[in-house]
């Protein structure tokens, strides 16, 4: 198993029962809009990051309040941190925070705020 | 429903019967390398995509050859065109091409190439 320093991690609700390419698309919107802030305000991750491979990883969550909860640790350890609210076009409500984008960033400090959650 | 200028698609291989996280992953992937491709040749296209809210939407294909070939078709028409190969670690075996993103670039280009396919 190869050893990654940087990771990007994106937290996706499971009690929405979106579909899997409805998931496709937000954690793609999650990855693009977290890792664009860690472009500006952490650079030398960024770049390490995508010079590295760019690990991802989907995680799943139960609700809403495990992302604002998530968001809220990421942010107290300076981690870039984004959630994403959907249009609401297809399959859910207009403004539905369906997941949150975490990093990238030094893997070590991303485990503390996702480490103990599941794959998707 | 909302009418986007400039539009990222992501076609995935259903062929491979990948998880709705690895799919989830595969799509971010493709999404961030072909969105760094356009903002390298085609940074107008990239800004505008951005700020008109970063359209993504993923389709199905049922093979590589599939793959290969709308990556022809798109690098015909010079719109920026990524495959992505997996490392391999889980699910599918090293360098399997699991997905092509195309664009962001003008919908109506983008749709020469993807327009027929079904949504994933």
């Amino acid at each position: 198993m190869t050893e990654f320093k940087f990771k990007l991690v994106v937290a996706v609700r499971r009690d929405l029962d979106m579909g899997k390419g409805k998931i496709a698309v937000q954690v793609a919107h999650a990855t693009i809009s977290v890792s664009e802030e860690a472009k500006r305000h952490h650079p030398d991750w960024w770049r390490r990051w995508y010079d590295e491979g760019q690990c991802k990883v989907a995680v799943r969550v139960e609700s809403e309040d495990d992302l604002h909860k998530l968001h809220s640790e990421a942010e107290e350890l300076g981690l870039p941190s984004v959630i994403i609210q959907d249009r609401g076009l297809t399959q859910v409500t207009p403004g539905t925070a369906t997941c949150l984008g975490i990093g990238p960033a030094p893997a070590e400090l991303v485990d503390k705020v996702t480490g103990n959650l599941s794959l998707l």
